[in-house]
């Protein structure tokens, strides 16, 4: 998600999969959340990438990448998508068997979106201490996952209640990058395992924080506890503040289970 | 000249004077020579850079950096010139009172220019031992300087040749960036104090190399020897190589003042 200049440097350093990213989600075209795709888009080129690419930005993204690849007179050796985002509610992007992706306004100078990653509900999970000594055929285990009553080789009924634990719990993970302090963004991110929400300037930095559409790490916190969500990264702070404890101290103060989103640092939602 | 992804950074880390640069100049739209701009323009603009800035570079660069802006909703506060270069000969694309600097055709899969930086001719030097105890009127060693005698204060005829030594040679710096080896920049280049010329690949790649349109190391120094510069650079290796020294034997066994381009290192013309 966004993919500002030195992406690509980045992902060498912390030794990121390349050809594990599939998808890439741009919330709006300020310079720190894009101007490091082109090159990535390009070196995928370099590299021989053979799987599609999906991009989802705003529609001037779309021009702004096809107009440098004409530049360089660049034709991509894989399938290139663009998925064109609005930012007028709530919008389906993505859906596969594991996971549906929304966007959602959110308010900065230029049109600025979130990204909602929601897990569809998994299958329950086979308790095999319960399963010992059962001849079960292959096939039913589907069948229980799904929480369905099957009958083992003799014969004898096998209550999927019984040998099945229920299914992890679907997890959300709220994407806020650039955004003034908003209500209405909460319905859209009610109850996330993670939310990212960008925290610029400390509280005390309030004015400007407003001029500039940005939020304070005061407000982030905010957002997350009235969200009810259950854990909190902050980032996207000024350079104003070489260091950071101050903002993390600030959020924590509403929000206990805030984290930095520091470089190099990976969180699990 | 050029400025690759992760200039910024690059020039954060090696304490370069942000605000001494007022023109940059672009060869060619490959992104490995012009992806780091927008983001520097940008970041002058958070600066609050007051000075003017000119680019030169291809017409599309323009389209881009200005599509660019469009989507950022940004109004750079600092006067932005665009000089829109032409790949058909050797044209002048600046000139003060010190240097002219001229783009000429190289020959590459897109059009490409190098760039001759050309000292304009100085003033002659004052030997300070050679005036003690001459009472001059200070808007006379002006006129000195220009080869003009003058009288001091005494009415005493001082000859320009006796006090002044030849002015220093004005120095030449000849950048070529992306080429396949071609001895049709020979007439432009020639005599430079310093050439830069790219070096991609060893002589053993030749067919790699004209297939990209790129130079081998020993091309490289054959341009150098047969242009006559007094001093060569080699640069933009292929990242296949990651020991230099190779490529620094190669281009040294055909012009021995031959140093490699690298990171953070600043030569003298």
């Amino acid at each position: 998600v966004d993919c500002g200049e030195g992406t690509q440097e980045r992902m060498q350093q912390y030794k990121v999969r390349w050809f594990r990213i599939n998808h890439i989600f741009i919330s709006h075209l300020h310079g720190d959340h894009y101007y490091g795709l082109i090159g990535l888009l390009t070196t995928y080129n370099l590299l021989r990438r053979a799987h599609p690419l999906t991009i989802y930005g705003p529609a001037l993204l779309k021009e702004i990448i096809e107009l440098q690849l004409k530049a360089s007179a660049t034709r991509l050796n894989y399938q290139f998508n663009f998925v064109e985002t609005q930012d007028d509610g709530l919008n389906k992007i993505f859906e596969d068997d594991f996971v549906e992706i929304h966007t959602f306004p959110l308010h900065h100078k230029i049109p600025t979106t979130g990204f909602l990653f929601r897990q569809k509900p998994g299958e329950r999970r086979l308790l095999i201490e319960k399963l010992e000594g059962r001849d079960i055929e292959r096939v039913h285990y589907k069948l229980l996952k799904q929480g369905t009553d099957v009958n083992d080789k003799g014969g004898n009924l096998i209550k999927a209640m019984d040998v099945t634990a229920p299914a992890h719990p679907a997890r959300i993970y709220a994407f806020c990058s650039d955004t003034i302090y908003s209500e209405k963004i909460l319905p859209y991110i009610q109850g996330a395992d993670l939310l990212y929400h960008e925290a610029t300037y400390l509280h005390d930095s309030i004015n400007r924080a407003e001029e500039t559409k940005h939020s304070t790490a005061l407000q982030a916190a905010q957002i997350a506890e009235k969200a009810n969500v259950k854990k909190l990264l902050i980032g996207h702070f000024s350079s104003r503040y070489s260091n950071l404890s101050m903002l993390l101290h600030e959020a924590r103060s509403i929000f206990p289970e805030t984290s930095l989103a520091v470089e190099g640092e990976t969180f699990n939602v």
